[in-house]
Order: structure tokens, then sequence, then C-alpha cells
């Protein structure tokens, strides 16, 4: 039988922790972050993994978190989403409950996820990216997220698409995000909207009626949305040409906006590699974990931590 | 002792072959390549292995060479510079010499030579960058350089570093190549000294006499090298948002060229990273391995496959 082991995933917004048997999700609890309280994080995560055990006997925790995250002393180097720096959570949750914990960052524990369970099932190297306020980014490679020793950063969605471009909120230029998050989907429509009418003239606007208006034959959308989707593709050209993984994953609500919005960015990821003779051989397919990515690749770093 | 693997290095111009013990190279033996005649390619490597197997009691090849390489059937996809297509040359060196041979893609090999002997000894993750005619890239991602199935490719030379820019030779534009390749730096101070004059005007360009000239004040010369390290720069800066390596290597002929070559490109690198206050880890040797780099990670390769 599958062993029971704890799953944290730690949002700027909200905690979930739920316990965790292959890749269904038991007792799954939600609260608010307690700010960048720390003590009060360890607490509250503490008092819902305790509960939780005693529920299921599961004696281990995997926890994900934004962020550089020390995953050798089980430390939060610095997390900007939670504001906190240099944070011994491991040491904090093992002090209140007796239970080892291990931590990974958030987007590597939802490619993690999605590599043992879901879209990425049976790859051996997989990179996805979740297309939402900003664009997050996780891998597995050759069986394990990449890490400079064991310190986990994944920040692919501040690889720069073009040098010198648009601001950037991590204060860099050009970078994938200041392209391809909603946010910069939406701000790129606005600067048009004040030059040209359009069907979304007055809108309030998000990449969904965005898309739509696309779909619609609307000028204004049409040209936010490919320019959107060329440098997402340009993105996603470049990962490919570095590591040629076996499987793209687009999470995130942009990858839900548009009909058929895999298969574009599919086809234009197939005009800018290296080696398009090898077109077939891009994949990329639309995340399957949904919100509970997040709580299950924690466990599944977990358990491959103990298993080492 | 040491087992020793014979090492194939095969070039678009020459091919070398050496017997590799640790990361010592014997009898070394280097011939031009016969064009994309793959029967002679095979007879000629098969005659110096061989001959070399006579002589050091070695059983086991490892080969590197440049394009797309099957690595679990033996078989060259793809290859551009030695121009054939679907070559089963593993087979075509066991029918000739009686050996196993594993083939991985050149510039894994010299990762690889890298990361097992040389700049980056004793690291989990590196990616290096040859900065010659093109830009080659190699990566090593846990303890491997990461495959499509076992299927090598590795064009991080490509990866897109202002969409929409400059064409680049494989078709697509924007490329990192296409900016930080010694001919993309020549190519650029031309364009600059038809409209300005220079130290360098009328003289023969190279990566050395244009950093010379930098390095003397030149007013083109200067410019041409600061677009340079910035491009260079954002590839690096890409690269570690996106897999957190220990190590970046830097080998080819401009990596050479300038004073403090190394110290200037990690200065850019580090105000271009999504997590700037960690920017002291960015670290970016030179490569110690030189020209054996390819036969030695073809060996090393051959070793790893063997022990699986």
């Amino acid at each position: 039988m599958e062993k029971t082991v704890i799953g944290v995933d730690v949002g700027g917004t909200s905690i979930k922790i739920g316990a965790v048997s292959g890749r269904e999700v038991f007792g799954k609890t939600s609260f608010p972050t307690p700010g960048s309280d720390v003590e009060k994080i360890a607490d509250e995560i503490a008092h819902t993994i305790n509960k939780l055990a005693v529920q299921t006997g599961a004696e281990l925790v995997g926890i994900g978190m934004p962020g550089i995250i020390d995953s050798e002393k089980g430390r939060v180097v610095y997390s900007n989403n939670i504001a906190v720096t240099d944070v011994p959570l491991c040491e904090m949750i093992k002090a209140r409950t007796g239970f080892a914990s291990y931590m990974i960052n958030d987007a590597n524990a939802a490619a993690l996820a999605e590599w043992k369970f879901g879209a990425g099932s049976g790859t051996q190297n997989l990179v996805m990216f979740t297309l939402g306020t900003g664009v997050g980014c996780g891998s597995v490679i050759n069986g394990m997220p990449p890490a400079s020793g064991q310190t986990y950063l994944a920040a692919g969605g501040h690889i720069i698409v073009r040098e010198g471009g648009r601001k950037c909120t991590c204060g860099s230029r050009g970078c994938l995000e200041a392209y391809a998050s909603a946010t910069a989907l939406i701000a790129d429509t606005k600067t048009r909207l004040k030059k040209q009418t359009s069907l979304l003239t007055g809108k309030e606007l998000n990449a969904k009626v965005i898309f739509e208006a696309e779909e619609a034959g609307d000028k204004v959308a049409k040209a936010a949305v490919s320019k959107y989707i060329s440098y997402l593709a340009a993105g996603i050209a470049s990962v490919y040409n570095l590591l040629f993984p076996e499987v793209f994953v687009l999470g995130g609500g942009v990858s839900n906006a548009g009909k058929k919005f895999i298969d574009r960015v599919t086809q234009e990821v197939r005009t800018k590699i290296y080696s398009k003779q090898d077109a077939d051989k891009i994949i990329i397919r639309h995340a399957e974990m949904g919100n509970d990515a997040g709580i299950v690749g924690a466990a599944v770093y977990a358990k491959m931590r103990e298993k080492q």
C-alpha cells in the first residue's frame, strides 16, 4: 500500500494541506497565510499536520514554498511572496510535530506532481510553465528538479526573451514574465486600446475576455494575443533547445483562456526551435493536477528524499 | 586502476581519437573528417580504435558527435556539421571492432569532461558555453546531460535572447549564437566600421583584435564588445534563472580574447538574474579541458552508460 505523506503548499494568500497517498489527497484543509509572521505560520501548519497525522497515521511531511529553498537544511533562504528571509521552517515543524519534513520550492513541487502523476507521467524530463499573474516555472531533469547543491530556485519565468526589453517586476528587463503573464497580456491590450477602439473598449480585461474578442476577430485582441503567443513560444523554444525535454506542461489561467491555445503555442514553438526537422517532437500538454499539484508535489518530494 | 576507454571526438573538419584513463589521454590521433562518407568515417575510426585497443587493452568506446544523437540505438539522427541523417554508427563500429560503443552529442561530451575532471569538478549541475564560430552549449543536470528519452541534443546556443531579432544560421531569429558568437562580434564590428573610423579600420578582424582595440579605448570596439557581453550575459542569466546551476563554464576563442573577460561577464550576469540578493552564487569559470574535452567526455559517457 502507498505510504501516506502530508503535503503542505504554502502560498502568498493561502496555505493548503492534505494527506497524500499516490495522487489522491485526503482531508484537505486551507487557511489564509498569516502574513510573514513565521512563528504563526509554523504553528498553524503544525496544528493541521498533527490533526491529519492522527487521522491517517502519516509520519512524513513535504513542504512546497515559494522562493529560494535550502532543502538540505530545510531552510527558506528567501521568499518574496511571504516576505521572509532565512527561516528554518523544517526544524520549526519538527519541534511542533515530531515529524521529519522536506521542503522544496513550490514551482518545482508542481512540476514533480505533473511528472509523477499528471501530464508528464512516464517522462524523464519535463518543464512546466504556469501562466497566471506571473509566469511560474518548474522542471524535473533526470529524475529531480535542478538545484545548486540542494538549494532550489525555479525562476524560468524570468528567462530573458528580449534583452533590453520591457521592465519586469524582478527589476531586470525582457523577462518572459513581462510578456507572457496574464498581467502582461492585459497591460499590452490596454496600451493598444488607447490608440484604437475595439470590442474590448470599456470592458474589464482578463485573459479570457481578450481571447474571446480575438476569436471574434477583434483587431486589438488579435495583435495582443499574437504578440503574447510569439513571446511565450520564444521562451518555450529556448528551453527546448537547451534541455530537449520530452514534454512541456502549461498551467495557470491563460492556458485555459483560448480555444486551441495549446495547439497554437505548439505550432509557433515548432517554427522557432533549432532542429526544425524534429518539430513533431515538441509536445505541449495542459497541466492535469489542478489545485492539488502543490500538495501532491511536496509529498512526492518528501518521499523521494526519504529514499535517498 | 582506472579502466581505459577509447574516446572519439567527431568534428566537422577532423576526428580525434585517444585512449582515456581518468582525465589523461594517451596515443592521441587526429585525421581529417572524410566528408559525409559514412562508410569511410566508420572505417577510419575503427582502424584507429583497433590500433589503440591493441596498445592499451581498451574494450569500450565512447563517441562524441555533433547533432541529434539517439544514444539508445547508437544512431546519429541528424548531424548538420557532418551532413548525415540516420546513421547507425555504433553498430558500424561494433561490426568493425567487436567493441561496444556509446554515443552522445559533442557539446554534452565536453560538458561531461568539465564536470568530471575540469572546471565543474565536484558539482552536480553545470552548463558550458563554447564561444567560437558558433555558440556551443552542453550541460550536466543531476548527474547526466538532459535528454529526451535517450536522444540527445544540446542547442543552448540557440536560446532566444531577442524575440524577432537578428537572423540566425539555424533559420530562427534572435538566438544567442546570433549575438554571442565570434562571428556575430566580428559582423557587428564591421557594420559599425562602415559608419565610424576606428583603430580597427582596415584590419583583419577577429575576437582578439577587437578586444585589444576595446582595451585601448577604441569607441567602435567598445560599443561592439559592450553589446556582445550584454547579450551573452542575458543568455547566461536566463539559464541561471531556469536551472540554477552551481557553475557555468566558458570555452572557445572568445573566452580567451579579453582581459578579465570572465569577470566582466560575471558582473553583467549578476545584474540580470532574478534573485539579485543571490548574486554571489553566480560562478563562471574558464574551461580547463582544452582540446581533449571531446575525447575525455565521450569516454566518461561510455563508462557511465556501461555502469547503468
